[in-house]
């Protein structure tokens, strides 16, 4: 049983309450607490030493990308984050400076973002550094942009370049926030989510949630340089459809607003790539073809507890 | 260095915004995202196996206990819980079956209280099961309990009877949620705090949060059986000022107020204990006395990193 199965066998017998928009199975649980004019957006994500960072990672990059991964959650709900709590397991002979600078790091992302860290609380993780980060956010009313609202006629849209993140780029990403509330402010998005397990598996969850299948273009597929560097170990188109922590946006809109947004983001985004990667289809799973051929995608994204 | 030598150095570095009302501190954080007539509590809590509980704790009283843990702070600030997040950290060799039972047991505290289980994630944590959960709640504008508003002259109450709380009670306890809402709804608290570290160790908190003292009855304060049962490997007193995980609510109010309270308290609430154990104090510091002699308290709470 892998994570995505455990999840699926626990979800349907989770309380639920008056409060809830949108509960387990999206980018970030969508709550209504009374803020006339927003909803409140509500995530957690952890890191664990040995399988998201190393005993070699310098630890301001692991309190960074400690809370950038939960950004990207709330940039995935065209959301703007309010405030963060930061729960970290330390292993009982922990040296105090090293917490510092894991907190220097994730402070620094918070201050750029405008996010408050509102406090946290440290417990004894015996073998290994443990942090969960609590996430607040806001997003207009009815602005969230969901994983399920994909339309067959879609275009399929990524920003940035895809794969090799584990050459440096898990570490140093930047969460896609301001980005995303431009989308949703100036188009109707109709799903969206952050590249977290890789291209394949993360499309997989709009394209269930939404009931549709996809078809994409292999040469419209953003490589990046990290994954055509290391071409000989992995082909790079597979990188950049299998491997994880891209932390890019995924979304789709109608097919006639495609041309339109592709400009308009040029003007204003000009330094960062966005691609038409394909469009979703009437039916189910992800066809992938070039010019001579197509062939069903049986790829999946990294899963975490996959054997 | 300790938890809370810790917490002290990291706490004035951390980034704050217009949302905190208060920041890291407290028992929750308090939020202010809008709401017209309320303020939003926000608090993260980790129970991890081998501290918090054992490989043979029952995995139902594991995922009970997380929860019960949080919804207790969200009392400690006359809150009311609204929704819950859920990080398992789990070993590589997890027992789906366990998981569901944890699950089973957090969700029935949960439908208990109110509170909706919008999502959350699985993480591998090699070795040992690590649970944290993050919980929001909402709290009357205004209407929050600090621990910082302690006065001289305030009379010191606290719920239930204490100590001896690893004998069963730290699985079982009833986060005083109902209580704690009425005694903010009825009399003007001046500072509460719920009993995680100990009566000697969350006193403390009040104190130096109220920059005031406090004078202890011996006598007055409430032993639990489960203490007196264990006399002979601790002295009962020293159990009750000194065990943590107690989760009963201690506060303060005028001592104007203290008789008229406790007439209240047996009406409203006949089957749980409330006990005057002293009073605030000019000066700072734990003075405790019975009717022949006065000493100064050194007994600390229970400290999670102390060596």
């Amino acid at each position: 049983m892998n994570e995505f199965e455990l999840i699926a066998r626990l979800v349907p017998s989770l309380p639920t309450n008056k409060n809830v928009v949108t509960g387990a199975g999206d980018d970030c649980a969508v709550l209504d607490l009374g803020v006339p004019d927003k909803l409140i957006l509500f995530k957690t994500d952890a890191v664990v030493e040995g399988i998201h960072f190393t005993k070699d990672t310098p630890p301001e990059k692991i309190g960074r990308k400690a809370l950038a991964r939960c950004l990207s959650d709330i940039a995935a709900m065209a959301g703007t984050p309010a405030a963060a709590l930061v729960t970290l397991g330390l292993p009982e002979e922990f040296d105090p400076a090293i917490v510092e600078k894991i907190y220097d790091g994730l402070n620094a992302v918070a201050r750029q973002q405008g996010v408050a860290v509102a406090g946290g609380e440290t417990a004894a993780n015996p073998g290994r550094i443990f942090i969960s980060i609590a996430l607040l956010g806001t997003v207009p009313r009815g602005k969230q942009v969901p994983r399920s609202g994909a339309k067959a006629g879609d275009a399929i849209f990524v920003t940035g370049e895809l794969g090799g993140s584990l050459a440096g780029r898990h570490l140093e990403f930047e969460p896609r926030l301001e980005e995303a509330r431009w989308l949703a402010g100036h188009f109707s998005i109709h799903a969206m989510i952050d590249l977290s397990d890789g291209l394949a598996g993360d499309l997989r969850h709009i394209l269930r949630a939404s009931g549709v299948g996809a078809e994409l273009l292999k040469t419209a597929i953003p490589v990046s340089r990290a994954a055509k560097l290391r071409a000989q170990k992995k082909p790079a188109l597979t990188a950049a459809l299998t491997d994880g922590e891209d932390f890019e946006l995924l979304f789709t809109v109608s097919g006639a607003d495609a041309v339109k947004l592709l400009d308009a983001w040029k003007k204003q985004f000009p330094k960062l790539k966005l691609s038409c990667i394909g469009k979703i289809v009437a039916g189910e799973g992800v066809i992938i073809r070039d010019k001579a051929s197509s062939q069903k995608l049986e790829a999946h994204g990294y899963v975490h507890f996959a054997k």
